[in-house]
């Protein structure tokens, strides 16, 4: 379908803080054909009036587990570890196929209604999401996470096959990569062959690191190393990583992430939440290392906001360096776009606006009292958007959100069976 | 009006963490009548359906600039210093009458489409936001700004004038107290003719204390003492003290705000954007002392959003205090109600829904993709809200909004004429 979005704002984030006024917008079927010169003769399906709003590109969750919205607010306020493994390892134990379906769409629902048009997803039953995408229209990297068990090998033919049953697909809408869990849930035999794996197939790689305390003491005890350290004399970083979290890490870790080009994700809802501390985000930014943003799973966060965790990184950050000066807004949205569409090797399609990428983007009804007066574009949608002045989402040249009305999924229903597999799930 | 709403999740937010399912709620006039019990032959004027929803108490902000709506999103992203002197008193000086009232309104439907039924103001032209309170149907206390200058002694008379003119007014939603601005701006003489004025008027006082480091170094330089240990001194603490921030504080101070019965509020938002630090909020609820919440102003957070605040209370001091235990769900509830009400002095008739309190509620819309599924309400309100789903709101018995439309204003012309004064101040 070819749209025509007139007389809208445009935040591009295409480097500068380029706010470009009442322009025009041209996709031609899946990508962004034009912007700015208006040409009244063109024949487009679709006009839509953009007055009043902000375009901006879709939001990139560059970590989450979509599956556990099942789990939103099941356990909370409780020590980490009583959490894992008390509340979450067990239920999670008894999850089956048609939860992870279920649970997967309704985590979609809430991601397009907060502006989200992009995920990195590690869970399992990963079949079950590439439907999803397939279904909801989004774009989404897929990640079958690896906890070496007596199923280990099993594990990597399920990536393997995943990989190519799903590769590519969807028009290109759905990437596959391969997820090592983390470090101290895979030994290093197991992650040289998650490592064979991944080259073989020429992905990337998906891993939780550093996010803990407790996580890196342990290493510094089994390795004698960090688990930047650690994983990186394995050569793991010698594949394109996207490392989730990367909370207690130290100038050598960092020096180590930037050489390599690591993406780290920041995760600052699900940090906050199980208390596992503040990650260094202004300096690695300094650093030169691409920081991209994530929610995590909904059972640590509990939202899929993004407009959230932009506000976080944008305010936490500040407090943590006592520096007003830390992360503003523009760096903060750069991290929700540009930096994860880095970081999911996607930004030469996706991640900011520009002629030629695929028309991933969202639009901000400013008409709202909260955003009023509007002295600055940038500053509102770092400090007062909320998630529901998302109006209207496009992906992949798609309208998959319009007026607030999604067109793809059957809400109602999807509300519906999430409750019911979640009731069936906890009494199972 | 008699109000009976039938089928409502109830959070009266009264002591334990009680959860009362489906059950009936009974507004006469401006009180709560009955709740629990169903007579249907009962005389009412109107019936609500409150399935689907929870009733809680509306949200107390304990500690706001509503004015300064007016700059929202019109200066961040800059060093403190340079924010307040280069920035914001530069525009505040060119102030009117007009600005603020058309600013307090804006913010007053901000705070009514978010939850907030009462608030704490610190500002000047305090009687237009007394207007704005007759007209919106809100509960607020109106505080004039007292920093010394040379009209130190005519702002004291106009304290003296609005406390005429309002205590006790529109049914008793208005209350007056007295504002010191803070010990740096106030001189101990000054303060003395305050504390004086307050307790001619038997009125609470209203200050902001030890919001930044540089401000508890200065105190020590110039007095010897601690923001905190100085103002109780001179005998302030003798008055009831609403104390805005108390980031910076140590035992001392924390034994001194227990002992005299001082109220503080965390303003995390503000604290976090402005760089101030972290409030060691746990540790003085710990102590006993009555912690309250608020957004500070539009400016510097840059919402008003009390959700938001649950949100940051509840998570940014788990982080701080590497304990995902600190400030559960719950307790941050209970800083944004029931102990906002103390800290006003109002707690005999606000801050929980109990039979023979005034009848100040809100119900939130729990039929949302990112509120499913239900398996902690509590855990919900906190984590996972958003101001968007407050679907009704219940000020002094009075329905202010229903089903998201505010019944006492008129937004439309709030939202253009707070633009129109927001343009005129920048170009005065």
């Amino acid at each position: 379908m070819d749209i025509l979005i007139r007389d809208i704002d445009l935040i591009p984030v295409n480097g500068g803080e380029d706010i470009i006024r009442d322009t025009n917008i041209y996709i031609e079927g899946d990508r962004i054909a034009c912007i700015g010169e208006f040409r009244d003769d063109r024949d487009v399906d679709r006009v839509i009036d953009g007055s009043g709003k902000v375009a901006m590109p879709g939001l990139i969750n560059s970590h989450t587990h979509i599956g556990m919205s099942l789990l939103r607010n099941y356990a909370d306020d409780l020590p980490l570890h009583d959490w894992l493994t008390k509340r979450i390892w067990p239920i999670e134990a008894k999850l089956q196929a048609e939860d992870v379906y279920w649970g997967s769409l309704l985590s979609m629902v809430e991601m397009i209604q907060s502006g989200t048009t992009g995920f990195c997803d590690m869970y399992f039953f990963m079949d079950e999401v590439g439907k999803g995408l397939e279904e909801s229209g989004m774009r989404g990297v897929l990640t079958r996470g690896l906890i070496e068990d007596d199923e280990a090998d099993k594990k990597l033919l399920e990536t393997k096959e995943l990989y190519r049953r799903w590769n590519g697909e969807a028009n290109g809408r759905i990437k596959v990569m391969v997820a090592p869990h983390a470090p101290y849930t895979c030994s290093p035999a197991y992650l040289r062959s998650i490592m064979e794996l991944a080259r073989e197939l020429d992905a990337g790689i998906h891993i939780h690191l550093s996010e803990t305390r407790r996580e890196v003491e342990e290493s510094i005890e089994e390795y004698g190393k960090s688990p930047i350290e650690h994983v990186n004399d394995l050569g793991l970083f010698d594949l394109p990583t996207i490392a989730a979290h990367c909370v207690h890490i130290d100038d050598g870790d960092m020096d180590i992430l930037k050489d390599k080009g690591v993406s780290p994700v920041n995760n600052p809802g699900s940090n906050l939440k199980l208390a596992s501390g503040f990650s260094p985000v202004d300096r690695m930014l300094k650093k030169g290392i691409n920081v991209a943003l994530g929610t995590d799973g909904a059972s640590s966060n509990n939202s899929l906001n993004m407009f959230r965790e932009i506000y976080l990184a944008a305010t936490v950050n500040k407090a943590v360096n006592m520096d007003a000066v830390s992360i503003p807004a523009y760096t903060a949205i750069e991290m929700a776009t540009i930096n994860g569409a880095k970081a999911l090797l996607w930004d030469e399609e996706i991640g900011s606006i520009e002629v030629g990428k695929k028309a991933d983007m969202i639009f901000i009804d400013m008409d709202k009292p909260h955003l009023y007066p509007m002295h600055n574009i940038l500053s509102s949608l770092a400090y007062s958007v909320q998630a529901s002045d998302v109006d209207t989402v496009i992906i992949d040249g798609d309208i998959v959100m319009e007026d607030r009305e999604i067109k793809t999924l059957d809400v109602e229903r999807i509300m519906f069976e999430g409750e019911r597999v979640a009731r069936d799930l906890i009494n199972r």
